[in-house]
């Protein structure tokens, strides 16, 4: 037996909302037709809008003249499951085993956006309104780039006015330490393509003649960074925001170490930019990845040949200070420059997102961290940046004006997008209340 | 109505003998009978020597004191056909067309060795006898890597002892050019895999605080080269044999232009170390290529991943002056001391060939070059080196200490191992005359 708000979770977890899925489009349908139902009963006027691809649900109370307009975002639909062998247990049948519940999507977003809903139908329940108008926004794309969203922002642009957008979507720094995540990193993906011979060749017969497009990509690869782990991409760090003297020493003072970053991605040694902490690198600094590599032969063994071709897909994380346009154009011209001779170089561009920065001391910043407070009794909140880019989060700015709150309630440890991803029922239940605390506190902010 | 020789070739050319496809066993060994019978009938006495693989067909004439004695190597197997829908005609059933012959095989190797042996068979007709002591070894597993040869040779090398060894597998530098092949290069191979994280990580959330493997490999092809081409491996050109003059005039006077290289790989333009031709780079200077490399997202678009690992797959060609075993050496110690902190660096030895040079101005090379201006009326011999390893020259000459001449008859446009592959008859009869004009020249040889 479970309160009724844990019964809620698990019937909420039950559909296999996987939007990427054609096959499951049907139940994707009916998750959303739940919560429908699920808003509506709390008393919140709710509408289902088609798009494209899977509805948005919409619900609202009764805005009155003179009050804050808060949106509560988050998503209904879920990651695949895959590898279906490496669950404990079926990922669409909650288990709940020592207070933590284990499900596809328990964290990412359903346990996390539910918190809220249930927030707001208890102070509903209790108080018979709410402190707020109140906007909540539960798309079922976020897992396949948010396809619709920015179309139905702007379609709806006039009723979805708002002061601020919350979102739990991030993650604590660590258990129990309730944690403001006021930035994100950009980013911006190229692949590129060296092509040399119009075949593979024998690399006895003419290696040595003609240019090897896989030593070409590696070269190109190669000149993107020296050997501190620095950027060596002219102009790349103009204009990067240089972290402040107390983002360093409250970073510093986080429960979280370098050992736990080795302990976590089980890497042999930590390495990066020099003259910066680990979380600094990862939070506050761009970087530049090789996501994928291939060219010539890929079997077992030797097969003693000059490919023809080679590619490279990369993603360039970036900071607020930079702005992909500006980056991707110098990362193009540079790629360009360093193109060793003998091959063509092929260059196209991938999705792009800006960086985020919101104030952490702007009164919605500090309300959000007051009602953290409220709803971790006792703790300090960690505030924090991402290194992840999460793109709605622009998309809100640039077509409704207004800044996110991200307060994040996922674990390190809670396996978003992975096999047995949980969420701590301490966690939900902590959702709750600092729903509760959060529209208080953001009515009386600013 | 062809002529008995040209038929002769035809029934060779119709045997399906790819010794590398288990299911073509039955037709390699009655590929290997039809050779038996046929050198029987020539008046040789020959034996089938079975092997764990395919078997080896010797042949030899009555060996009477004080005469030279010569080895004529070949193989009866041939690469498998496939694209087999290239093909413009089925692969063995050999047709002929503006004097050429299409069929797989047919200039790798049975139009060659075929030639030879149809030389001693004339030669054995009209005279009765052979001016020298002759073997002919013709195996079954030339397209595997010659895998039983060596332990054939070291088991029989008392009967097999012999003064020359001579070989036509190599090719011709242009059409109606008689060509000596007097150097071939080396090789050595190694697989380079760099492992970091324990599983593919999030490339927005630890990327900057952990080393890329993609990076890493990318940075270590890079450490091997300068920008103009030269290897930058300490000590890896310690002991090259500089290009002799005449080697550097004669090849510029060959009818093989860069011009020829550029159409023929279709590269967008040449490159190789600065201060040498294309034929001294292929022929005569050592190389580092990259025959494949791969790691991480290998889909379609982006997967913003930090991969686990990440590989390549090397040859270096070696020329005379370096060995194997010291030059790999001296890779594997630069690629340690290259490779980037916060991974771990694997390196794996793969195959290796020594380069090989025989003297052309050798009593042996001295007959050669006569018998192919007596083969070739009125053209004069080109004098070259190839890019390419052939293992087992190197083989004959450890385990026999002899020397190879290697007379090859094949075009630049045969096809060897790709569809269509194909014969001049033109070239078929040269081969001939040409065994016939050499067993003379070097019965008085040296």
């Amino acid at each position: 037996m479970f309160t009724a708000e844990v019964e809620t979770l698990l019937e909420f977890l039950r559909f296999p909302s996987i939007s990427t899925d054609p096959e499951r489009q049907a139940d994707v349908a009916r998750c959303a037709d739940w919560l429908v139902a699920r808003l509506t009963a709390s008393g919140l006027k709710t509408t289902l809008h088609p798009t494209a691809g899977h509805p948005i649900v919409i619900a609202r109370n009764e805005h009155q003249p003179g009050r804050r307009t808060v949106m509560i975002y988050g998503h209904y639909d879920v990651q695949p499951v895959d590898p279906l062998e490496l669950w404990d247990s079926p990922p669409f049948e909650p288990r709940i085993e020592n207070g933590v519940v284990f499900a596809r999507g328990s964290t990412d977003n359903k346990g996390q956006i539910l918190a809220h809903i249930l927030g707001i139908a208890g102070t509903l329940r209790e108080k018979g309104e709410l402190p707020v108008n109140l906007i909540v926004l539960v798309e079922g794309e976020e897992e396949i780039g948010s396809a619709h969203l920015e179309e139905f922002l702007t379609a709806h642009r006039h009723e979805l006015r708002c002061d601020l957008i919350a979102i739990s979507d991030t993650g604590m720094i660590a258990p129990g330490v309730p944690t403001f995540t006021y930035g994100l990193r950009g980013i911006g993906a190229l692949e590129l393509k060296v092509t040399g011979p119009a075949t593979d060749l024998h690399s006895g017969i003419y290696g040595g003649a003609v240019a090897n497009p896989a030593t070409a990509v590696a070269r190109l690869i190669g000149s993107l960074h020296d050997v501190d782990g620095r950027i060596a991409v002219p102009g790349f760090y103009d204009g990067v925001a240089p972290l402040e003297k107390w983002e360093r020493e409250a970073w510093a003072k986080l429960p979280f170490s370098d050992a736990d970053i080795l302990a976590v991605t089980g890497s042999p040694a930590l390495f990066g930019e020099a003259g910066y902490t680990s979380l600094e690198r990862t939070w506050a600094r761009p970087t530049a990845e090789v996501n994928g590599i291939g060219g010539g032969f890929q079997g077992i063994g030797t097969k003693t040949v000059l490919p023809r071709e080679a590619f490279a897909k990369l993603t360039f994380r970036l900071v607020p200070g930079q702005e992909p346009d500006d980056v991707m154009a110098k990362v193009k011209a540079h790629l360009t420059a360093q193109c060793p001779a003998g091959v063509r170089l092929e260059i196209t561009g991938g999705h792009a997102a800006s960086p985020y920065v919101t104030d952490p001391t702007s009164p919605g910043g500090l309300a959000a961290q007051r009602a953290l407070r409220t709803a971790f009794p006792g703790k300090d909140v960690a505030l924090i940046r991402e290194g992840g880019s999460i793109p709605i989060v622009n998309t809100f700015k640039r077509v409704l004006g207004v800044e996110s709150l991200l307060l994040g309630l996922a674990l390190p440890d809670c396996r978003a997008h992975a096999p047995n991803e949980n969420f701590p029922l301490e966690n939900f239940h902590a959702g709750i209340r600092l729903n509760r605390a959060l529209l208080e506190e953001l009515a009386t902010a600013g």
